[in-house]
C-alpha cells in the first residue's frame, strides 16, 4: 500500500503532524475533516483522502481521535527509527541545523560533524567536535551513519555525496542547492531561496489588489 | 488573472526559474514542455497548464526559448522588485540567512538586523551592524521596510510580528515554527522540520521495498 503514496501526500504528513500536536497541547481530543481541513488551510475531502492512503483512521460521525491519529501519522513516518547522522559542512548553515532543528524529534540522531576548514575542526557545538574531512571514511566504516545533512557548499557537494553512498549512506538532507545523487537514493533537497521568491510574488500580488 | 493563481502553481515558479537558470548557465536556448517536465519531475500537461495561468510563452512545435521563459517568470515573481526588509534573530540561523540566501536576487534588500542579546547587538555580518530592539520603531519609522525575516525563538515572534505589521511591514520570512499574524498578510512560514520528517518517511519506505 506504502509504495504507492505520491510524495505530495507525504510531504503533508509532517504538516498533520504538526498541527495535531498543537491541538494536543490546547487539550483538543478530537476534531472532525472539517475542523482540521480549515486549521490547515486544505479542504475536508483532501484530508479524507490523504489519511484514507494509509488506511483511513476516521469514524464515521466522531472525526479523528487526536492523539491516536497523531501517534499514527508518527508510525507512518517512521518516527520511532533514529537513523545514524553525520552533517557535512559546520558553517552558520550548519551550526543553525545542529542546533535548531530537533533531530532526534524526527527520526535521526546526530553522530558526527565534518569540515574541511582547519578552524572550524577541532570545535565542539553541543557534545559534538568536528571532525576533518579526512576521517570520514575509517569514522563511517566504523559507526554506519544511515543518513547525511550536506550543508557544504554547492562545488563540493556532489563529491562528497559520492563518498558517502559508497560509505552505506541511505538518504540525504541537502542544503547545497545543487543537484547531488541520482536515481533511488532519496534525497530531500531544501532551496531556502524559493521560499523567499514565493513571497516576493505574494506581497506583490497583495499589492496589485489594492 | 493573477488573483487567480492557486498558491501551489505559485510555489513551482521559483523551482522553473532555477531549472531555465541551469539551462541557460548549461547553454540550452530551447526546451519542450516535455523535456523540462523530465528535468523536473513533473508531467509535461502540468508544465503547460501551470505556464497558461500567466498567458502560455510558448509556441506550438518549437517549445520555450529558455531566456525568454525565465525573464517572464522572473517578471511574474515581481523579482526587479527590491523589498526594504529587516531581519529579527541574529543567532545561527539568523547568520546563516544574511550569508546564504541571496536576498538581491530574490526581490528584498536586507537594510537592518536586529536582536535583544546584549553580545549580540554592535556586532557585525557583512555590511550590516545589529541593532537592538529597542530601536526597532523608530528605524522603521525612517526607513519603512516592507518585509520581515523572523528568524527569533517561537515565543517571541508573535509580538514582534505585530509590532512589525503596526509599522507597515506587509510580508514576513517565517523561521519560527510558530503561527504568527492572521489575515492579508502573506507569511512564508519555513518549517525545516518537515522536510526532515519526509526524508525520515522516505528512507523507511526504501527500506521496506528491499
Amino acid at each position: 500500500m506504502k509504495e504507492k503514496v505520491s510524495l505530495a501526500v507525504v510531504r503533508r504528513l509532517p504538516r498533520y503532524y504538526r498541527y495535531l500536536g498543537e491541538l494536543q497541547r490546547q487539550g483538543v481530543d478530537k476534531i472532525s475533516s472539517g475542523g482540521l481541513a480549515e486549521k490547515m488551510g486544505l479542504t475536508a475531502s483532501q484530508i479524507r483522502q490523504d489519511l484514507n492512503c494509509f488506511g483511513g483512521f476516521g469514524q464515521q460521525g466522531y472525526g479523528y481521535n487526536v492523539e491516536m491519529l497523531r501517534g499514527e501519522i508518527a508510525s507512518i513516518l517512521g518516527l520511532p527509527r533514529q537513523y545514524r547522522t553525520v552533517l557535512i559542512g559546520v558553517g552558520n548553515l550548519g551550526r543553525a541545523l545542529v542546533s535548531h532543528v530537533g533531530f532526534e524529534k524526527r527520526g535521526f540522531s546526530l553522530i558526527g560533524l565534518f569540515d574541511v576548514r582547519e578552524d572550524v575542526i577541532g570545535t565542539s557545538i553541543g557534545a559534538h567536535t568536528v571532525l576533518p574531512m579526512s576521517e570520514l571514511e575509517a569514522f563511517c566504516l566504523r559507526e554506519r551513519p544511515e543518513a547525511a545533512v550536506l550543508s557544504l557548499p554547492r562545488a563540493a557537494a556532489p563529491e562528497v555525496a559520492d563518498r558517502l553512498v559508497a560509505l552505506g549512506v541511505k538518504g540525504f538532507w541537502n542544503f547545497s542547492n545543487g543537484e547531488i545523487v541520482e536515481g533511488e537514493i532519496p534525497v530531500e533537497n531544501v532551496h531556502l531561496g524559493d521560499s523567499l521568491m514565493t513571497l516576493c510574488y505574494r506581497i506583490q500580488s497583495e499589492e496589485n489588489q489594492k
